[in-house]
């Protein structure tokens, strides 16, 4: 058999496998308790709600034949003028010519790699970050320096003398401000004010990812970024935020549906990046999910705090009764995410490996989320989709292991 | 008011904003017969069966839960395996692994654009070609050169040449062999095999765009360029044709989705693509399309064909009838689309302008689907959506301009 290998573009080298998705496949092994993939409970999923509104709009001829045909890259303007009052709640005053409709926020992130790095350019990131976002950004050839918002952030002179090395600019600070992927954590106040003053000296975009800011289980609500900047700059189309939203979290994954939110010039340059990406999103979901969040939003969210709250609290009482010394986590808020610290030396991949075969356990190695050789001895724990009891007896078997 | 603007990478200077897209909202006036959108007739739409899909898969909750999580990004199996017996029928022997799904043939384009382009690398297009290939391919920063497979090629020597004095190399050749967008002309099996001859001298891929293939109204059906290519080379895996399918002129466009075929090594790149740019298309609307091909595929195309087979024959009717000397046109044997070239001198946006105007008609003007500043007296014509009477009647209209 001969293979035929055309001569690809410099930045296919940077294209790797997710391990997360390559996880996914695994996992559909019986038996396993999976803690890998970030994604929501199904059982959480409106079903019932999302096939009456299918019926809604294809039982009449009129919005039927308009559902699915080409439509405008913008996106449905009912669900942007949704994402309006929404965006209110997070403090941030709009209109629908700051919103642009995209195939999930993982889309969002792309196009603004797309949109703002030329090869070379540096990327500013928190170590460890969403693996999405690292490969959404790497197709572009980024270099990446690390963010640390909350202390310790080089001065605005060092970050651009490091990009200006490297042979580019920053060309934007990412940041997942609440219940982070991986680590759980939030950002403090002051963290959010120095990441903005930063960006101001530096002139450079704040992206926003807001993928699980809505399920906060307690504490204060904080301030989101864009309402922050907004305060300070005066209105969003004077804002350096770009906030990216998504439905995926709080009512399905499944019909791809996300925002981005910014200042009116970034937006109408971002619907040309869609033009010509994918023309636009599918208008049949797009007014699908227009009924579903006008319907259901605030109870999905309501239902889903309070099932992932209790799955948290029941995963941290297992690792505090459990885990050996020498083994730490974090305690998010909010999210689906609790960040494990292995004792040093203990390697996040290889115990990937023993788990699944001596424990049925699955998990991320932390490494995966770093984008410098770090975080060996970390690993990614998503309380989200096993039930309670589940959660318990895993967690018993993987501490188990960690002991011996 | 200020704003605020980022330093865009490179590639932005080359979004532009698509002349057709700006054209589908100038359309929504009452009273405008419009030859502009190659948009499919909604009235063909299987709406019914569509809803029945939704309300199968919705209806069962085990199916419902997993069409509403995240899914693999190579694509819904049973989708794939449906595409597998299709491209059968278009003479090329392939398996699933030979499959991704994309969000329409647009997405299709720009990942074949994104794998295969680095700036200055020259991609070879048809000179008029789809203007929404040159918007996919223009982010990446090519230079293009001329292809002409209907006779005048350069040779391998000269392209290589060109491309490299423009600092790259040949990387692909860009082609629709049926019923093209925007002249309605399929290529000869001649030039089939001299483009094919030509790409395994210059050893680049071909990209077989086949958006139209279905629509043949008359005359012989043409092999598909990569089932000639297997013929020669053996398999699909040895073969260099990528071929770019979509359900959007057949089906529905609004689902948004299509197919790329070709070899294994190149497919397993390109989902890579596909997990970095949006994950995966929606999985519901997969299911949901795979049940709608297996149901009514066959029988849409046979509606599809003489809908627009009946309406080509007018516009052709009233063309012979009406237009003053001077002016000609093709005469496609499938597809959407008549090209029409107007005297020397006469502008095709220009008469856009008054057509609106004076003639309440509507077209695109030919100089957009150039990736050289050319085709000025030349216009796109689609039959796609008015009725029979209209078309005839606004096509005395438009040609009453000419005339005078």
């Amino acid at each position: 058999m001969s293979f035929y290998e055309p001569a690809y573009a410099g930045r296919v080298d940077r294209m790797k496998a997710s391990e997360i998705r390559e996880l996914l496949k695994l996992l559909e092994q019986p038996g396993i308790t999976s803690f890998a993939g970030g994604i929501p409970d199904p059982k959480l999923f409106p079903i019932a709600e999302t096939q009456a509104a299918y019926a809604e709009v294809l039982g009449n001829v009129t919005l039927g034949s308009q559902a699915l045909q080409y439509s405008v890259s913008e996106g449905y303007l009912p669900l942007r003028q949704w994402i309006v009052s929404h965006m209110m709640t997070r403090g941030v005053p709009c209109t629908v010519d700051n919103i642009v409709i995209t195939s999930g926020s993982q889309q969002g992130l792309e196009f603004l790699g797309r949109l703002l790095l030329s090869p070379k350019d540096t990327a500013l990131v928190e170590m460890p970050t969403y693996l999405g976002a690292l490969q959404a950004f790497s197709a572009f050839e980024p270099h990446y320096d690390e963010l640390r918002p909350e202390g310790g952030n080089h001065t605005p002179e060092a970050y651009a003398a490091s990009a200006a090395a490297a042979g580019g600019r920053v060309k934007f600070a990412y940041v997942v401000p609440d219940f982070a992927n991986p680590t759980g954590l939030t950002l403090s106040r002051a963290a959010r004010e120095n990441l903005l003053t930063l960006a101001r000296e530096l002139e450079v975009p704040v992206l926003e990812d807001s993928a699980y800011a809505a399920l906060r289980f307690e504490g204060t609500p904080m301030p989101s970024l864009q309402s922050l900047d907004i305060r300070c700059m005066g209105s969003i189309d004077a804002s350096r935020v770009v906030y990216c939203g998504t439905f995926s979290k709080t009512v399905t994954p499944g019909l791809r549906l996300g925002w981005l939110c910014a200042s009116r010039e970034i937006i109408r340059r971002l619907v040309l990046v869609k033009q010509a990406t994918d023309l636009n999103s599918p208008l049949l979901n797009q007014m699908v999910m227009h009924r579903l969040v006008e319907d259901v939003y605030d109870r999905q969210v309501e239902k889903a705090i309070a099932q992932y709250r209790g799955r948290r609290d029941v995963m941290l009482r297992a690792l505090e009764t459990y885990m050996p010394t020498g083994v730490t986590w974090t305690r998010p808020e909010g999210g689906l995410f609790i960040w494990v610290t292995l004792p040093d030396g203990t390697d996040g991949a290889a115990l990937l490996e023993r788990a699944i075969a001596e424990a049925k356990v699955a998990f991320v190695p932390g490494a995966a989320f770093f984008a410098s050789q770090r975080g060996r001895n970390t690993i990614r724990l998503s309380f989200s989709l096993p039930d309670e009891e589940e959660i318990t007896t895993a967690i018993q078997r993987l501490s188990h292991l960690l002991a011996h």
